[in-house]
């Protein structure tokens, strides 16, 4: 695939990292019993906004887009201090966000894989790739937080959402689509299975055996298990029990 | 050194990388209680069967040999929801994965370390990488679960076996030794290193200061420590308390 | 900018890793309850002594500095066995560990931003990247420590006081202020705001909203929080409660 790569526009890109940021300070606001400071709030907007992007140019072996220009790093900060001081406001904004943020994920998994395939990456590949790039950012916010990785637990489709968008591009890239288009497609096909998701709260099954005979490893043995990390947005309350 | 690397062959590269998918599947079978999904116990798999090799060319600065072909990515997903479904079958196979996994930490240190040797980096950071490509897949698989790093902790020889293989090694490449006759004695004293330690239960001291002194550091004030995490497998059930 | 970075020399650098191993070491003494073993202190030596580093230099997608001979790997690894097995004195030599600690952050800051501007990089990102040398290490030992990332906490200024003396680097270059000036400045700046913040117990605000109204993500529902982390060092004791 020798076509230029799909480029999200600067202002695109810089209104998702803005948006991560306000998302990580959203995060953040959920934390009082843990002393965060303004460092610890800008730390995970940043670490929400770029950390996709950096991922991927990291498993891609190039430049740091990201810091290439001064906007991405200050973007990132002032959006996540002003969701810091606005917090309230931004709640009752939620399902713009939730909205937004899977236009989001779209556009950071279409821009991952044609990167990857225009350096020349295999398509199964290129669309991990794109898939880090859209959920590499909150799993690094897990990480620094101590939490273990949301998009691992049973909650609504966030990472299959970018995957199924991603494989949509690949494969239409193989096919000869126009790059535009397919990445159109891909960040449609994205956008709307999130959605989907959060609305119909649908999500993956949890891990099963064949047989139910108790699986006796020794880890199983561990007494302390953190609780579920939260999901991160919903469109609606969950249903009251009776 | 200018002699080729040594190279193992995509097969065996693949076994190794679908025997981590395997394990990193029985290791999130101990986490029932954390609703893991399907996509989380692929993460784990994935992690586990390509984190060593991710992490090692990441320190060499190098493309990312996991992701230059389809199969990697594939053979370790397939391997860890193969490994979900079939837990109680693996578990019984317990000592043939040990068995397998111990030529696995000998195959990827090897591999690691002569591929720092081959760009030119000095003995001591080639071993160094060595262990990283044979530890770094536990590692990362922590990590992400947000549990303290398990070869950190007392335990059977694990990464020690990979470093004293490595070091052989390095020492044999120093010495003009043919780097296939290297590489071959380095697997065999890694596997029989990690064997004897598993079966004989062979572990490092645990810290321990010259003076009794209580060393009064604010950092001893924690109260809450999380337990320790499980080691990976065993041979033979702990003994029994009378 | 086309000057020549602002090396640190050779025997400066590893006294810094060397100064992160004993660091290092000390930290792993207050988790006595955790059966670390040696090369569990050996890791955390590692990863504050050359962590920083390792971070720099990834981000600036450039081959790894401290893996290109073998004194830095050598140096912490000794530095972090010493340290653990003598604890009790290096304890008693507090005051002088938080002093060099101090001018260390200031001379990995100082060298990253100088390199990231040697490199190419703006201004801005060029600042991260000193903050990023300055703060990796003890970022990646919370990291693997299975810990809260303890620089996003209320506590004394450490990585404002290395973006404080990076940034104070970065303008002076604009400026067109010799490298050598510039460099010295910077790790003065960043030493001076260290340790007034250490003495003084200067620290940033917690985050806090414009609005009081209780924030209801779904987030804040948590149940266990993990306890702060602790702060790294201090010169002074607590004060006491009557």
């Amino acid at each position: 695939m020798s076509e230029s790569t799909f480029m999200i526009p600067l202002w695109a890109d810089l209104l998702a990292v803005g948006l991560g940021g306000v998302q990580g300070a959203l995060f953040a606001s959920g934390f009082t019993g843990r002393r965060l400071d303004f460092l610890g709030v800008a730390i995970i907007g940043l670490v929400m906004g770029m950390g996709g992007g950096i991922i991927r140019d990291l498993l891609l072996n190039a430049p740091l887009a990201t810091l290439q220009n001064n906007w991405y790093l200050i973007t990132a900060v002032a959006a996540s201090l002003v969701g810091m001081l606005l917090a309230g406001i931004f709640q009752r904004l939620n399902r713009v966000i939730i909205a937004l943020d899977a236009v989001v994920i779209g556009l950071f998994g279409a821009f991952g894989t044609s990167k990857a395939l225009a350096l020349g990456l295999p398509p199964v590949p290129a669309v991990f790739i794109g898939v880090c790039a859209a959920a590499g950012g909150g799993i690094l916010r897990d990480v620094i937080m101590g939490l273990p990785v949301a998009i691992m637990h049973v909650g609504s489709l966030y990472a299959v959402a970018a995957a199924v968008g991603c494989a949509v591009l690949a494969m239409m890239g193989e096919l000869g689509v126009p790059l535009t288009a397919a990445a159109a497609t891909a960040v449609i096909v994205t956008t709307v299975i999130r959605l989907l998701a959060v609305i119909f709260d649908i999500s993956l099954p949890e891990q099963r055996a064949l047989h139910r005979r108790k699986v006796a490893v020794e880890t199983a043995a561990i007494p302390t298990i953190k609780p579920d990390p939260p999901r991160r947005f919903r469109l609606r309350p969950p249903p009251r029990r009776p």
